[in-house]
């Protein structure tokens, strides 16, 4: 049985402004919170219509109807767990050898969709704009599928960010030099922009090299890619190239 | 003013079972309906609440109210147009250079990410399976941004089409050959599987390429990549190494 008061209290974590007060955020489904908890996080709450699977500690444990787990679920369709973990904290990193750093990313499923990118590629840490989605925000949590944890993402002033760092700074531009003739290095920052407007144009004057993605085909109306897909190749050609 | 059988009949066009009935498929967006008659498409029906723009045809143009377009879309958010085109008829070639073929897709996002994909690429054609979602669902006709009439998209039995061809069929697997090392040719089919259970052992045993994308850092439990993410990394190593 849950109480209204708790209800309360995990329904508003689906809102940032309630997850920045209480530094927790929630994540849905048995498979993707023992992925988080394969990563070393303790879940604060734990809520289950199922019986208390292996690692989950007593004391935040309770059993839930599934109209119940209804009322706390941010899903249309919940699964049969929801749990609550506490925000981490992390530090930027001015030594890592890839950073990927996002400047205004507003769609969830993209977000998601990068971090999940990040953590296969082996990225060191992800540096947000203030202004990009909340990657505690429910859609993208169930977006990443346990990758959350398994990168360091960290909201900041980008511009500052990469003032301070001793890296060449790549960014996506349209009109920039075709990726597959570049020379990656192996220690770099990766800048990718926002869905409709690009990189800033403060941003843009910290680039020190601008990179993109050749069209083929001969249809020039061709929308640009989509940030999540042009992220993929690029990490792609990072890795290809400074790992042969 | 929109008569009551016209909001019926257009309505019907969100299911796939009316839009096989009636041939026809509805787009939305001034911006999207542009794009394909950039393309040659020309609209069967076209409603905006604004004047009638530049190439839509008299015959064809309604000027309606906000909420009367309300009634009629598929959007939680309507545009200011809705129209809708006939469904083209392509016929499945077997001397295209470079065909991608999808095996089940079930995610409209994914399908319509692709369909950009191989539109930005210069993908001959796209041939799916029959149970690939229908590319003419109104989730994929908005993802596509266009690219819907810049690509022939075949559904059939994507099997007998594999067997009558006479060119290298790569597929991607998790265990496959690390694509960076792959001799890729100009010429060839790329065949990408479900989300859930990628290429089924029917298509599997047809696939004469087994590659992968490898994973890099030290997390194993890692995802693998999404479907669409991976056709952009795949579709771009097939254009860096053949043209080059």
């Amino acid at each position: 049985m849950i109480s209204k008061s708790e209800i309360k209290y995990i329904t508003a974590l689906h809102q940032k402004k309630y997850r920045q007060q209480h530094q927790l955020f929630i994540a849905e489904g048995p498979k993707l919170i023992a992925d988080l908890m394969a990563s070393g996080w303790v879940p604060a709450y734990y809520f289950t219509t199922e019986d208390r699977a292996e690692g989950v500690p007593e004391s935040v444990f309770q059993q839930v109807s599934a109209s119940e787990l209804k009322k706390i679920s941010a899903l249309k369709t919940p699964h049969t767990a929801l749990a609550a973990f506490r925000i981490p904290k992390y530090r930027v990193q001015n030594d890592a050898s890839l950073t990927v750093v996002l400047d205004s990313i507003r769609d969830p499923g993209n977000l998601g969709t990068i971090i999940r990118l990040c953590d296969w590629f082996g990225v060191h840490q992800l540096v947000c704009s203030v202004d990009t989605v909340d990657c505690y925000n429910p859609k993208v949590v169930q977006a990443t599928m346990g990758s959350l944890a398994r990168i360091p993402i960290i909201y900041t002033d980008v511009a500052s960010f990469i003032e301070t760092i001793d890296l060449p700074v790549y960014g996506a531009f349209m009109d920039g030099e075709t990726v597959y003739k570049s020379q990656l290095p192996d220690r770099a920052v990766l800048v990718m922009g926002n869905e409709a407007n690009g990189i800033s144009e403060q941003l843009s004057s910290l680039v020190s090299h601008r990179i993109s993605i050749p069209q083929y085909g001969a249809n020039q109306e061709t929308e640009s890619l989509n940030v999540a897909t042009a992220t993929a190749i690029l990490l792609s050609e990072f890795r290809r190239t400074t790992e042969r």
